[in-house]
Formats: C-alpha cells, sequence, structure tokens
C-alpha cells in the first residue's frame, strides 16, 4: 500500500527550506517513468525556483502564495515540439498539429505530473496542483518562454509543510465507481451520495461566509461560475490553435 | 521511494486470475485519493470485468487480446453528470457545458487513474493504458451506457502479469525537463538526446520491419499518422460537443 497516496493532502503553506537536488531528480526521474503515449513522451516539465520568475507566475496564478512561498514550481506541458523537431531531422513528417495530439500530450503530461507528486510526498514534501494554469495559459506560456507546440496543463508547488490539515472529506467510493456500465443516479441516490458533503461543518461554515443556501451554489455562483468557464474556454482553446493544434483538417 | 513508481512496465499479457475484492477496492479507493479541481470530483470509474462487455470493449480497442485477458478493465471518464444533477437538485444552476470544464474533468480522471496504477503496481499487479480510449470514445461510451456530460478519457486494463518485460527505454532526464524556463532545443542538441533510442537494437528491429529509414518514420508513417490523428481529433471533438462540453459562449 502506498502510504504516499494515502496520506495525500494539498498543502498551501510552505517552509523556506529548498529542495535537495537529489530529491528534486528523484521526483523527476519518477515523473519520467509514468506511461506515456507511444513512449512518445511528448510532454515537458519547466522547474522554476528563481524567485523572480516565480514572481510572475504568482500573479498569473492570482496570486497565490504558495506560489511564491513554495521553494519549487513544477509547469507540466503538452509539447510536440521536441517530438516534431526530431521527425523533421530524420525525414519524417510530424501529423501532430490537431486536437487529438494536443489531448494525447496532456495525457502524458498529467500521468507524469501525479507520479511526481507521489515520490515528492513520499520524500516528506508537500504539494498542491493549480488549476489556474489552464486558466492563464498564455500568460504562463509567454512568462516560461514556451515555443510553438508546447501548453502548460497543470501546475504543482513543491516544499517541505509548513502546516498539517487533515484528510480532504470525498464522496463515498459508490458516489464515483460504477461496476460493468455506468448506473446512471437518480435524484434520491444524488442526495444520499452528497448527504455528508451537504450537512458538514465545513459546509455550514461555508453557506454562512458565502451567505448562500446550498453548498452547490457556492460552487456554481462564487467558485465556478458559467461567466468565468465561458471566458476561459475560450481562451484556452485559442491558446491551443496558436501553438498549433488545431488543424484538425486534412 | 515509490518502487512500483520506478518499476512500472506497461503489462500485456495477463494470468486469468481474478483481483480480490478486497485489492481492487484499494485500488479504487487511491484513486479516490487523488487531487481534484475544487475538491468537485468530476471524473468517474466504471470497473468492467463481465466478460461479454469487455468484449465489446476488446472490439473498440482495436481488439488488442489483453483487454479480454484481463480479468478487470477501469474506464476513466471526464463526469459532469453527477456534480450537474447535484447542482439542479440544490437550486444552483450549473455552468459547466463548456471546453474548460470538460478538460478540468479529464485532468481529475487522469490524476485518479495514476493512482489506481500505482496503487495496483504495489499490489503486484500489472497494468497496461489504451490509447484507443480518445479514438473510440463515442463507440465505448455506448458500450457502458455513459450519459451526457460523461466522456471516457481512458482506459486501463489490470491483472496479474502473465510475462517480465524490462524497464522501457526513456530519453534522458535532460530532454523533458528544463529549469526556470524553457530552453528550445538545437538540431545538435535533438541529435544528441535522442541518439540512444535512433541507435538502439529495438529501433534497428523496427526499421527493418517496418521497411523505414529512421524510427521517426516508424511513428509518422505507421503509428501515429497524419490521417488517423486528424480523423480521431474531429471525432473526439464532435463527441465532445454531443456530450454538452463546447457551448463556449455566453
Amino acid at each position: 500500500m502506498s502510504n504516499a497516496i494515502f496520506n495525500h493532502k494539498s498543502i498551501r503553506k510552505y517552509k523556506p527550506d529548498t529542495i535537495s537536488d537529489e530529491i528534486l531528480n528523484k521526483i523527476l526521474k519518477a515523473a519520467s517513468r509514468a506511461s506515456t503515449t507511444g513512449n512518445m513522451q511528448v510532454y515537458s516539465i519547466v522547474v522554476t525556483t528563481d524567485p523572480k520568475i516565480k514572481e510572475h507566475l504568482w500573479e498569473s496564478h492570482f496570486k497565490q502564495d504558495m506560489v511564491k512561498q513554495a521553494p519549487v514550481v513544477l509547469t507540466f506541458c503538452a509539447d510536440f515540439n521536441r517530438f516534431n523537431k526530431w521527425c523533421e531531422l530524420n525525414n519524417a513528417t510530424p501529423g501532430y498539429d490537431n486536437f487529438l495530439s494536443f489531448y494525447t500530450a496532456s495525457i502524458d503530461a498529467l500521468l507524469a505530473a501525479q507520479n511526481a507528486c507521489i515520490e515528492a510526498e513520499d520524500n516528506g514534501l508537500g504539494i498542491c496542483y493549480l488549476g489556474t494554469t489552464t486558466y492563464m495559459a498564455e500568460k504562463i506560456a509567454g512568462i516560461l518562454d514556451l515555443p510553438k507546440n508546447v501548453v502548460p496543463v497543470t501546475t504543482v508547488v513543491m516544499g517541505y509543510p509548513d502546516e498539517n490539515p487533515g484528510l480532504t472529506d470525498r464522496l463515498p467510493l459508490e458516489a464515483i465507481v460504477h461496476y460493468d456500465k455506468y448506473q446512471d443516479y437518480s435524484d434520491e441516490k444524488i442526495k444520499e451520495l452528497y448527504f455528508e458533503k451537504d450537512n458538514s461543518e465545513l459546509t455550514k461554515q461555508l453557506l454562512k461566509e458565502n451567505n448562500k443556501e446550498s453548498l452547490a451554489q457556492v460552487f456554481t455562483d462564487n467558485r465556478y461560475t458559467k461567466k468565468d468557464n465561458v471566458f476561459f474556454s475560450k481562451s484556452l482553446l485559442d491558446f491551443i490553435e496558436k501553438q498549433g493544434f488545431m488543424n484538425n483538417e486534412e
């Protein structure tokens, strides 16, 4: 049993201690052992420790302090730039300027990211994923000099924890698992599966803070609104196209 | 150090032995501990063991025998169906019918998948990811009764290994890692980074089998062709739209 997996909690406060090269290398090596489509390894990892560059990243990541505080920021990118260059140097014509290739490269990047996180936690480090990467992909690409055919997919901050939160609540396993085929949810079933979440102390606190009548409204009205989602959908799709991944016609 | 991570090899031949409920539950639980955007858990896992349904999946996955052979087939899905239903039952209007939400849910599904794989390998099982999931998303969704707002992202077959392959070769770590910012590759650098891969015994064998002059051509001309990529890009985008994730205007 992997203790790192079962003890995982996102860490949002970090000690100033740096991560040794030895441990960082182990983490990156772990990332590189993840499965990758056809062993193409169509992803890259940008390891940022420079405080100045981290400050620019912090701005893009909605000024979440952990980006400045954590000693290491890893940006995992879908990357066909390296592979395409290799093809062109070998009399091969790459056909990877399309959405499927972007999505394939995203999968590579994300499996590598999760390996890195588990190895980091196995070495006493804390991590947190930043969802802001897809919102601000073009800005982040600018800061990190990402060339065409490279798109940032997710970011992980990493360092020694300066907090010790409890495990995050999860829905009961039966909420996310289906046997043999998908069993769609009745209203009753949804109410049952979300009952604990809807009635937790944390939820009561959130309803008060946000002045809402249900936890779901905290999500739809405050945290993940349609307006933001539509805005960021457009900017992400535009950027994917700009990076050369939307030539979906022969 | 996580041995499961560093010893990972994709397994394509399986013993008929089933996976015990206890171990399978541990694996699913491990999946559920992965980070998820805003703790929304917008993914589902379909666990298929029924031989008849596995046979239909096998057809969709280009008849790769391991789909029939492995006792368990896990289909990881981007899933806003459950979350949207919960919103609607709680006077909240979900705004998750757009590309960003699909991509967010894909990230959730993939981090959970990698956790499941590591936990499986930690318990002596072998795994293999199937890239065919995105090619055949609509077909697979049909077999598994996936409703609107659910898209299959990746598939993992799982069971006790009946082969013991060596570790897969990887590019040197410096090929995929960049410090502080992305350092683009010169032609010389590409040649250097791919030298070992281009000149391995495996490559020599592949060039002979495929009658090609470079390994890159094996990828561009045979394995991952522009024609296929364009075709599957269109069908994947069409299906994402059909499932309700392409309303990117307010």
